[in-house]
């Protein structure tokens, strides 16, 4: 049996467009002789549409674009990740469902039984669980379905429902068809493969796994689509954050030579493809990024060149009196490495009337924190003023771990519409910095490589002044965000002391508010800010 | 049986300062004879405490505080809101209960059966759903218990459970106890006394309501803890917005006096509330709020000097070259009437230094939508500065009609820590500001309630240029976003043309992601925008 998995980038809501893409597929699967077109889940309305599962018209919408699918179907059978009505009259009104048609016929639906509500996810907000193991027949193969979740009970304790893997064991299945939304973070390619690998040995079963490709908002999702023999051996993958088809037969059984990638290349192309899709399906066509000769926003400005092309992107370089020469230097020379037209804007005149402005109007006190943050408003007024001139969207340069401190200011540096490396933290960013120069060389001047981190809002400024060694910062940032450990677990981990570590997770939780007006950050860590973080403002714990 | 409610005002994750009020709160029952003292659900931890319910320490730290608990109930019962290990391995790791103890003994936990999924709630994120029906037996009477959504079922489908109060009846029970952390909106005080009545006509029992008050975040709880009689009459009520012990005997029958208050009274207190407790809570004393002459920033200064007192309030007044007179003399005479001091700061000098920064680098246009924003991003950032040297708090002035259709600047006049108005449309503000106008006089100069609306940042600039009339707005922005008709429904109900609705529709949407960096609105309608409303900002639908 010939199988096309049809690793789609679907827009959230944008039915038509999304069953136009699916029909390609279809075209595609039957030009190339398919048998089974597996398409993820939730293709036909994007994941996750969220609130718009709502909206009355919705469902009536979706349903109105069955009509060209099922006609498309001649000859062919198709998987569809959609949504469907709650054929139970208790629960929520809808289903995360897979449509299967064969022949042009619906055969049926199956409802996914485990939904996610941890993390990112919150799909009981909107959906009732199935209860009921699905599989059917064609061209004399047995085919059995699981939803995403279906497949990860263990690592996602259920308030209700059963293993819907246990339901199937017995089935005598010829081929498990899972497909999936599942979003990327650093370590779930790998946590994919096994749950994967272990589900075909389980059945005994082949396994063709269809999953989502490309951004919606913060969410990336690395497609990897793939077939795991009934021994749970890699027999075929597609690409990684690309659209992809994977053609192939149900009963190959050579296993895949592995290729390894490395994290960096995975994070790179994630943050470019969240970049480029939030353009693309949005209808922007231009970035904007300001420069300050340091090393955050030397790989914003790389990768938006990556994702739209460097005559789509726009460089301003904003120094004040605090500015070192060779920020100047370094930003000049990256604009002209990746052949980016770069304009330099003094803000020393606006810095200078500023206070001007302000000192009769406030108590007399020492340069500090409002001196500091104007600097840092002036140069976002001014971004943002040349966004709204010439139609150029700006991108956000701040880190994860400034984001995690508070070590940013609002209205100022943390403003713009995505935050590019918002959930990559500083030695992190070391770290994909020396890869790109490893990789392709003369991207970054040495300096910005080097040089230690400043924000020059006053004089001989250091990062160290202010925050603890980032090493040291970024740890606990792993240890407490990423990994839920508790403070004390992390002084012994990572033989810190208490006191230090309960310091700085006070200060994570202090900045709470700054980080609830910040651009949403494209995720790529297990635990990201935003989304998949819900933390009170006021609060008395920590 | 004498009954004592606590509607006390917890800290979200405060444990030591809620423990210290539930004591307080268990010394005044027993100084007044009371038998029974019920607290409103998780009043040890305070609703909602989100993510913290993850946190490895958060349990252990809730289960030290029992101790001086069950030591202060001697010779009396309580019944605790509070959370608990899940005693089943499956499913989430916790349970939102009710501990019961009676002289100073453990009589067991009641766990929520009903967990809701929807608007601002999401407790599936943390919690597992009890199942088990609960009563127990104190001083000759069998006490039942339920927690909150337990009994609001036929509005919140449920994706599991069966109907809690359905699995009470034929108990017999002496007095069946809800303890609640029910949040405000408008139509909410209404729709709990109905469905309390309701269940204690079910059950043929008195009830006993305890709900908190006090704000944590956006949420408002309203308290108005209450007995009803087993005939379903309103025997007694606490007071709004307020902390107070609702003492009285359970065997009272004579029905309470229903005196009503105007909806004006309710949002005015629950704004009030919200302001004060964010303040109280998070440490702060005193706040900013920058007036422009207009009714918004009115009734937000108003609504500063009822939560902080007028020393606690200062305001600035930001004219530029487009700022009318009236505007100046309107906000002055302003702070006048409400004994708030003033300063006028012009921001001519920096706009002009602005401009000419820019224009070198910018193409030539004419006057638009970059001045407009720049003007207001001047003024917040003049307001932030004056904040961090001064340490007053600034309140965001926008209003929900303007969020809707993100007519407002990003970094702008969306700044500010509270939105204090954000779920307040532009009409009910003309009624809040005439109610206040009648109840208490003298507080608003005239022309500032009658005065058409501008944003003065181009010349002759007034609201109506940019967006439909506000009663035609609110109407949509009420019937699309609170009661969530379509857009051919609305058409219907409000004799506006379909492509009208539409396109107001499709603005709200597309203002998506201003109102993702927008501070938190405090709630009072059925649906805010921010923690209610989940949208994404991609997304090809509307």
């Amino acid at each position: 049996m010939r199988y096309l998995l049809a690793q789609i980038n679907p827009t959230v809501g944008d039915l038509a467009r999304n069953t136009a893409q699916i029909l390609n597929s279809l075209e595609r699967a039957k030009r190339q002789g398919c048998d089974l077109v597996v398409f993820p889940e939730m293709a036909l309305t994007g994941y996750p549409p969220e609130d718009l599962l709502l909206l009355q018209d919705f469902q009536a919408e979706v349903d109105r674009c069955y009509g060209k699918i099922l006609e498309a179907c001649s000859g062919i059978a198709a998987i569809l990740g959609t949504i469907r009505r709650n054929p139970s009259p208790h629960g929520k009104p809808l289903c995360n469902s897979a449509l299967v048609i064969a022949d042009q016929k619906v055969v049926g639906y199956y409802d996914k039984q485990l939904l996610p509500a941890y993390d990112v996810f919150d799909e009981v907000r909107y959906f009732a669980p199935g209860s009921v193991p699905f599989s059917f027949t064609y061209k004399n193969r047995k085919i059995g379905i699981v939803i995403c979740e279906d497949l990860w009970e263990e690592n996602a304790p259920q308030p209700y429902g059963t293993d819907p893997l246990l339901a199937l064991q017995g089935a005598s299945l010829d081929c498990l068809v899972q497909i999936a939304a599942s979003p990327y973070h650093l370590e779930q390619p790998s946590l994919r493969k096994e749950v994967l690998s272990r589900a075909s040995r389980a059945l005994k079963s082949p396994l063709l796994a269809c999953n989502q490709v490309g951004a919606n908002d913060a969410l990336i999702f690395d497609g990897r689509s793939c077939h795991f023999s009934s021994k749970g051996e890699l027999i075929a993958e597609a690409g990684a954050f690309v659209e992809e088809d994977l053609v192939g037969d149900l009963e190959a059984a050579r296993p895949k030579a592995l290729f390894s990638r490395t994290w960096e290349r995975d994070v790179i192309e994630a943050l470019a493809l969240g970049i480029s899709d939030y353009f693309v399906k949005q209808g922007w066509k231009k970035a904007l990024v300001g420069l300050s000769g340091g090393i955050d926003s030397a790989l914003v400005l790389y990768l938006a060149v990556k994702a739209l092309g460097s005559k789509q992107v726009q460089a301003l370089f904003l120094p004040s009196r605090f500015t070192r020469d060779g920020s100047k230097k370094d930003s000049l020379a990256l604009a002209r490495n990746l052949e980016v037209a770069c304009q330099t804007i003094d803000i020393e005149p606006l810095f200078c009337i500023s206070l001007k402005t302000l000192y009769p109007h406030i108590p007399e006190a020492p340069f500090g924190v409002m001196e500091e943050n104007l600097q840092s408003r002036i140069r976002s007024m001014l971004l943002m003023a040349y966004s709204n001139k010439t139609g150029h969207l700006l991108l956000n340069t701040g880190n994860k771990s400034e984001l995690a401190m508070g070590y940013t200011t609002l209205y100022g540096d943390l403003c713009g519409a995505i935050g590019v490396i918002g959930d990559v933290k500083k030695t992190d960013i070391y770290a994909l910095c020396a890869w790109i120069d490893q990789e392709e060389g003369g991207v970054f001047p040495a300096t910005i490589l080097s040089k230690e981190p400043s924000a020059e809002l006053r004089e001989g400024q250091k990062d160290r002044d202010t925050l603890p060694p980032y090493p040291l910062l970024d740890a606990v940032i792993t240890r407490y965000i990423e990994e839920g450990l508790s403070p004390r677990e992390i002084a012994e981990k990572e033989r810190i002391d208490l006191a230090t570590v309960t310091r700085l997770v006070a200060q994570i939780h202090r900045a709470e508010y700054k980080r609830r007006q910040a651009p949403f950050a494209l995720r790529v860590s297990k635990k990201a800010f935003h989304r998949g973080r819900v933390c009170p403002i006021v609060q008395g714990f920590v």
